[in-house]
């Protein structure tokens, strides 16, 4: 019933809170026998790591260094639950006790504890964004088994602080701090996030995820669509608020001769259904948005209420950022991996209809 | 593995395809003694049911009836699982023979060949909205959960044919064949998908679901976020492309000082969150949105391929729906009463913790 | 967290009363393209049905006839769920009104009241051995999985009524109305079960369950072991209060050098194991048995209370069996064969890192 | 699909191989506010701490100390994921190289090679009792939730090496090192074990557990009984082959009128159910069985196969145990506890019905 668990087929347990001793994951359906050690995880965290700086994000350093504790031997998979363990360094120093009785808008403080009737105020516990470095590790061993299929997955910036980015030259994403397939956009974007964090306020924008190579077919009718679990994926990381897939809300303003996608020997024609049809992959690339709200930790004074509930005032103090977005783009990369890799591992056990000759054979054969 | 159960506490199967003999649920996890009766159910079904007429909505009658085979007695339920059937009737008589070797732009056919190498071209077979009729009929029964809190769910048409409606009269739903709560707006949607329909095109639209006097404390961080089912739940419908909660997309475009909702001891003094902080509901009105593409089946002419992989042409002939949000408001209403029963069976297991004395007193009772 | 389905990727819902209008299964996840009639699942059905009379078995009588509501298209199924639904026959006439307010010692009565505050007293309702007609149709779907890989189970009666089988002679298990591989033993049961039958009292009894040619490699590390489903596959048939895999019990009194199964290049030169090794199939026979209650139906006078908590005596009369055992080994088949099929399929998704470049092929290729 | 997952409600997740750096521990589903320290955990560990000496068990050492690396703050749980970490410390230095090639008999190094392709040789790798640590570790916080409601479990051996416990002096289980309630049962057991090691044998033996103050009214029908959920968790369990609730096999050979309980206003006149009626808690005490087999490590020479399916002799060295049940012991405590709390949690979120006045006083009530 606890919610800690993604995934049927690849499943990945999350644990840990902001300021708690450390933080991990547990993997449990790797396949066995793919090639796996720190440093393929270590790559993708480095690239969540908070204190990139810039003017969009400047805060809470930490290493991140992540830990192997069970599931490979001799640097390959086993099959047996893969365990993952990354340290939580510069939390200790830090005071939070002002927000122990004050409930800050925007954050989940109110609702954790109506929840749970107790809450860890600090850095917001288990719903602080720290929790999602859990994810990209995870994200980095799901990507083992969609290379298999030389499946690639980009996340990458297409608005930010109200400037929308006008191209999508994806050769351009690593080479800004905010993954943003336009170089122009994305200094305009830091201009104008500087700009409004100078005020003490944040930022929302929206981060554009593609996936290629996926073969048709992936995606379980009628509840666990493709396009529904990478819906619940992105919701289910914090600052989201919105999620499309292909056309997306501009479908809705569409009509049906523009939207429909025609088909031709070659392959589809065009791509407003983002890859997905019926809810299963259709071989066309996958592409999914996710709309961020602007990080609820502004220095601006707002109102709230305390725990006593009574009525008061907070401003949210220290180095904060001026939008998750830098960290969140890995993230959302990262659950659209654990998306697709459960649903590889998910489709393929059908197969046995199509090679039990093969396991025959084996039944048949010898005991080695 | 396979998707056609929602829900975890209150958990629903569906089955059946748009032209075998029947479909329905299996809802397994509903608490016993709640009042449950066949028209109970029916009454949400009629909203549902196609062949209301109008310009936008044509097409196949069926009457729906739904049967109650097990998980009642004397009227009320057991706890045991409730199985509802509804036989299909208009289904038999046509004839989709011409559509058994071509692939439909904008549907299933393509991508349910590649997942299973067989499908049923008979309307859609599973992939038909007609498998929605068994969602809304469990979506009656999850109310009956809510009844228990007073918890209102109400769907209804904020966009259609490029028409947004202005205003939000929840009282005028129920008055007009879209489910639109501006009259005005409502009708102009006719005139407009009208004028497609004549075409032979479709159109797209919003539908808004709000749901009221939900307590705070629902959801389960970090995956099952409340939001984050939602967003699965509404995604999982045929036609979704987009799902928002709250603020949603704008978000983006919004600060942080715009988009934080300040707290008072009367409460939240703005809904950008959507009744949702951190993935826990927050005692505000839940508000969620999902953008509808429009219909795929349209009679202009179509670049389309054949199950041997030639080109051809294709019109989906037959009086078909302009639109398919007069059927999946309730669909969506539907969606989001199953997840809020799930989310309120999911977190009250936890108040044993508050009232172990009951429980012990039972303990130390006597046997009756 | 209601419990009414079994199995992960071969994963079966039974719902239906003993006295309700009718009872069924829905089976998600059977794998598309097997041949699949209702005649296939009548055979099995026929098999359990009540009322094929002899001393042991008298009772009821249900013609107990399958249709297939969905999930199957020109005799092949689809790969989307199979609604299976048995209409009740003989239910209604009888007369369960003296039951209303009086708990049958070894019965449900009084449980399923604390469960659920509220009871189907008409035949036990939901608890009734009728529900296992279900489980019956769905094993007989599982076996077309099995069927691809030639593996065949049999169940059979090695005690009853204090008599044990000396042999194991499969060929004799259809030839007698208790399932028993030795005919001798058959005989002398059945004279034992009449004899307590006369006195209105009833027997337990022995059922042994056997798979061969399941190959080696089936059974998920460490919870879902395969001994450990099959373990609770098996209990969770009413009346069985033991269950033992290969040497069973008596593994306890044996010791490391006796119980251990030596391996020549062969093959294994025992089976104390009963086919499986820490929790994964290893290519020997499975081998499993589980302990059957006597019916707790008896005429003799028993000691109880009412549900007002008041002691009275209760004789629960009409034409019981002396012996659940002829209508429980078509059931513990079926048990079996839903966890080998549910394994089947869990267990070779992970072969997609032994063909990927088959599907790697595919992705390559052109659409069709 | 994968297995390591134990529990719906009170979820279990384990990971960790014998001679990795660590095994561990995912709880998702604790309740919140708990009183919950590492001194709690490591009592429950210290029991099951291998080491303890005399003749059955001699072998390796490990302090097992225990971490809490999540899920509690200020010393009470917070209702979210508990992460619990054990360092392997002595197995480093151990040589297992002489058995990278060769399957012992009777463990699972064929089994696991066939399942994963790959095998972590070393002790075992997943498939070592090791892994038990992990399960004790969780049992000791299910029984946090246990003690709302004071139900007490106790584990205890009954049998060892062919000896019989005569008696059940309750009393006597903490004072000898076999957990065994009959003190002159528990030395013959040690000498007649010491007999068999002595020659390089193992011996078997049966371990009873035992819940009092179960509340009536756990267990799911149909597929999640309670006794069905038992025997999973007890079968899961390395060494057990067989698992018995009440009278368990014996009741294969009693008659219904000797094996019913009747019912006095008082309560059960006897307990051959175990506890449970129908897969429900009747609030007996709960009673059930593992047989265990003899530890498949022993000195004496046997036949088996290496890698390349050559015949060959192994003699397994070392200082093995002569029987596992010194450590089972806990181990099957911690399954009862495990199982009992997951039912606790799924049966009472249907409090809801019977509690709705309170919840709805809160959502009426001010925001504190």
């Amino acid at each position: 019933m606890a919610g800690n668990t993604f995934g049927k087929a690849f499943c990945v347990t999350t644990w840990g809170e902001s300021h708690g001793p450390a933080l991990g994951a547990v993997i449990d359906g790797c396949p066995p026998r793919l090639r796996l050690i720190e440093e393929t995880i270590q790559k993708a965290l480095d690239k969540r790591r908070p204190g990139k700086g810039g003017p969009v994000e400047t805060s809470r350093k930490e290493p991140d260094k992540v830990q192997i504790l069970s599931g490979t031997f001799e640097g390959l998979t086993t099959g047996t639950p893969i365990s993952l363990l990354i340290w939580n360094k510069d939390a200790r120093s830090k005071s939070y006790e002002h927000l122990r009785e004050v409930f800050r808008p925007g954050h989940g403080d109110y609702t954790y504890l109506k929840r749970y009737g107790i809450r860890d105020h600090r850095g917001g516990g288990r719903s602080s964004g720290r929790e999602t470095a859990a994810r990209v590790a995870a994200g980095a061993v799901a990507q083992l088994v969609l290379d298999l299929l030389g499946i690639k997955v980009l996340a990458y910036t297409v608005s930010l602080a109200g400037i929308d980015a006008k191209e999508r030259d994806l050769d351009q994403i690593e080479r800004n701090r905010l993954f943003c397939p336009d170089m122009d956009a994305a200094e305009k974007m830091e201009e104008a996030a500087l700009k409004y964090r100078t005020k003490g306020d944040s930022v929302g924008g929206i981060v554009e995820v593609q996936a290629t190579r996926v073969p048709a077919g992936l995606g379980e009718p009628v509840f666990d669509k493709l396009d529904a679990e990478i819906a619940k994926a992105f919701m289910s990381v914090g600052a989201v608020k919105g999620v499309e897939i292909g056309s997306g809300i501009k479908a809705a303003y569409m009509t049906g001769s523009q939207n429909n996608d025609p088909i031709s020997p070659e392959g589809f024609l065009s791509n407003n259904a983002g890859g997905i049809l019926a809810g299963i992959s259709n071989s066309e690339p996958i592409v999914a948005r996710a709309a961020i709200k602007p990080i609820p930790s502004i220095s601006m004074e707002q109102d709230t209420i305390n725990t006593r509930g009574e009525a008061c005032k907070i401003k949210v103090g220290g180095r904060h950022d001026a939008s998750a977005i830098p960290r969140i783009v890995p993230v959302l990369k990262a659950m659209l991996q654990l998306v697709l890799a459960d649903h590889l591992l998910r489709r393929f056990q059908i197969e046995i209809t199509d090679y039990h000759t093969t396991i025959r054979d084996r039944v048949n054969g010898k005991l080695i």
